[in-house]
């Protein structure tokens, strides 16, 4: 594999497919999502999902496709979004003349195009409208787990595929401190998660204007760095206001008899999490996965020349796993006769399995067994008395240490500058997010992504006021933002 | 709401609405499935996959949109399938000259014409072809849960809809025997899954020529009858053969080292299920759940005429609320003061609620609680002493009950007939399941479908052999199989 000194971006690329996390379909920009890959959006999922149900939101479905004319009614939205959409214009094949292969029936035309859906604010609430009338109808919270699509040109595996999996959330409220307050709720639903359980940290704040969803009044965003020095934007919580609740005509009755337009939410994660998780922790032998969301937490690997031998292991090993099941932990014991252990060793390090234990005749002699942690690369020997509690600490232990090694590195690629020139500079020799000035007007923020390549990011949630001069214009500025370049 | 007994098909048109489970989207022939219905979905889910990965299959994604030419692989899939599709042709959205809406930009044509998933085998099996390679890369066993989307000109909520939701498993393996044994493996754990958790008998069996699945050597199917005497197909497991494994050139080397293609499997079950859950056990109040998937198990409504009395009651409903949930039971106390207990027993009888406690004051006085069951419609007083047992005992006793109720009807309603005359005479007055015996013959087939517009659902496991004659052709006749006019 492709050392990330060398090339990160193709240590990237080869990582996904050597470890089976997913690998490029037979269909432009699209992805097939390999089973373990799978295992761990399963994983991320289920935590998401019980969360977002402990704040009360309920999952449903909509649509997949969306009429054209739909997307034309909150304007600022079709204006930033849906133009790369894939545009479903007919309903029907049929067998061609040559009886050879099959042809678009040019009799089955749609009156009116669908867009496969790029997000869905549109047809929800669309459909809000019927649901609401009053304000006992309020709040509504729902979410659907689906599948969506943008037609991008340049895609990665997991960081920009045409289609992707994500969870999208749409609520809607009689309040804008409700949906404001609901808003802000689900980033730190998404900054809990991916810190608690990816392991990855994450700066929570605002977006400038500019970076804004399409539509939205504010965008709340948790922002990762990746090894490299990129940021990668997480996950998004957008306070819509009354933008969808007036394009779509959702009125309902308040409290005080009068009608309003109800208030709005979304909030999505997507697959893109996968390639965070990736970047954040593996190293140039492979995945490094958090316990968390490991499919496999343990692997044992029999060490032995000879059958017998293994029978005797084998033996042994069936109490391990028991005992190490007992405690929740998963466990697979790769008693493959025709790999060696090396082959074994250097397969479990690629796939990131966070704990291998290497059992020999002289360890079960011994009473002890070889333990290899995988973020570390370092083994030890230990007693096999109590070894499932021990496991449990290590496998504690090994989440908290990756989070602590990407928080310090994250840390210390945070750089206070005040000048434009000190900022291209860190920017190009360091990387990582820069905390500069800004005088607060998109024109400054367009001239500096055209001529850096760096984006603001946020300006993350407690930001002291600071009076200072933007480091283009130097007009003022009222506070530093935190720019990056990202994927 | 109408009764059954008046217009069934309009019966469950409404139930379906008025219980929240789904409703018509603005997007022709698709659905919105609402909290309430998708709950009960998740939670069909959630057991159908614990128990495919019981038998070690594993969660993947493949692409959403299929290239055109894929489909034309395998000749008989494509004659018999995949015609009725939505076809992405373009790939961008531009505004309009006037400015006022978006127009597909005829600059971005596809080259080839992207369809979407109508079922995923040709995709599948594209990728599995880089894939396996030795006898050990077999058996794959992925499945995905995804959307996929048939054209349909008739739909109804659930039962037939041009986008639904479902799994699609899909299986390679290196022998005829275990692909077959596979096939029949995953259509009894849809069974299972269906008469002990749905609580809604089937019939096993496999599918005659005509209605097999196009590309398959056999389909097995699970087959419901519903109160109309209308079968219902809830389930499909197909023993593909090597008909894939040739189309998309799958070869693997086997154990003798010789080169074979892959056998092949394929299965799913759909939102469909949903319409089998509701006709099955519904009546002219409302829903019928089965415990084990309802959302809500037991709701508990006050009686009540001061809010001081309602203040009594709360604070001992909060010790049977906790005492039912220690045993894992889904209650709600619903003590809003906006409604009448009048309305709320019609709300959740219309719900489909198992159980409703009713409690006021003189109830405590007496330690007494009043139980009402939702599929017997009865009530009874049970002292508070246990109740938590008791409840436990009673959900049990409702998923049996239904279970029993709804198999009965459906043992009554399979005639054997051994005359065209007695057959047609059945399906007009009784409906049903008929036990007939045929020729084997599609022609005969094809001309009962057309005269009586009954279809062989399926020749049930386990049928013996019976010489007859055919009762239309008096041609021999090997068994008896079943016929039905069918959703």
């Amino acid at each position: 594999m492709t050392p990330r000194s060398e090339n990160y971006s193709q240590w990237y690329n080869e990582l996904v497919v050597k470890a089976d996390m997913a690998e490029q379909a037979d269909v432009r920009g699209c992805m097939v999502i390999k089973p373990y890959g799978y295992a761990i959006w399963e994983k991320i999922q289920r935590i998401l999902d019980d969360k977002f149900k402990e704040t009360g939101v309920q999952n449903a479905y909509f649509p997949l496709l969306i009429p054209k004319s739909f997307l034309s009614k909150e304007a600022e939205h079709v204006e930033g979004f849906a133009k790369e959409c894939a545009v479903v214009t007919h309903y029907r094949l049929k067998t061609n003349e040559e009886h050879t292969g099959v042809v678009v029936d040019p009799a089955a035309r749609l009156e009116e195009e669908l867009i496969i859906r790029p997000t869905s604010e549109t047809i929800i609430w669309n459909t809000y409208r019927n649901w609401i009338k009053s304000y006992r109808d309020l709040p509504i919270l729902c979410n659907q787990w689906c599948n969506v699509m943008r037609w991008e040109m340049r895609t990665r595996l997991f960081l920009r595929t045409s289609e992707f999996l994500w969870q999208e959330g749409h609520t809607a409220h009689a309040t804008r401190e409700e949906a404001e307050e609901r808003a802000r709720m689900m980033l730190k639903v998404y900054a809990d998660v991916v810190e608690n359980y990816m392991a990855v940290p994450v700066i929570q704040g605002v977006k400038s204007e500019t970076e804004r969803f399409a539509g939205a009044l504010d965008t709340y965003t948790i922002e990762a760095l990746m090894q490299d020095g990129k940021a990668l934007q997480s996950g998004t919580s957008h306070f819509l206001g009354q933008n969808f609740g007036k394009a779509f005509d959702v009125q309902f009755v308040d409290k005080n008899n009068q009608l309003d337009y109800a208030w709005a939410t979304s909030w999505g994660v997507s697959t893109r999490l996968m390639g965070a998780l990736i970047m954040t922790h593996s190293d140039d032998n492979g995945l490094v996965l958090p316990p968390k969301l490991a499919p496999i937490q343990v692997v044992i690997v029999p060490i032995y020349k000879k059958l017998e031998e293994l029978a005797v292991i084998s033996e042994r090993v069936a109490d391990i796993v028991a005992r190490l099941r007992a405690k929740g932990i998963t466990v697979k014991f790769d008693d493959n006769d025709q790999k060696k252990p090396g082959w074994k060793f250097a397969e479990y390090e690629l796939k990131g399995i966070p704990v291998r234990l290497a059992i020999g005749a002289r360890d079960l002699a011994n009473n002890s067994v070889e333990v290899a942690r995988r973020d570390t690369l370092t083994k030890e020997n230990m007693s096999l008395d109590g070894i499932d509690d021990k496991i449990v600490a290590l496998l504690d232990d090994i989440q908290k240490t990756i989070f602590e090694k990407a928080r310090a590195f994250r840390d210390g690629m945070i750089t206070k500058v005040d000048s434009y020139d000190d900022f291209k500079r860190v920017l190009d020799e360091k990387g990582g997010f820069v905390l500069a000035p800004w005088d607060g007007t998109p024109e400054t923020e367009a001239r500096i992504k055209e001529e850096t390549k760096a984006t603001i990011r946020c300006v993350p949630f407690g930001t002291p006021d600071e009076d200072g001069l933007d480091m283009l214009t130097g007009k003022p500025s009222k506070r530093r933002v935190l720019f990056a370049r990202s994927y």
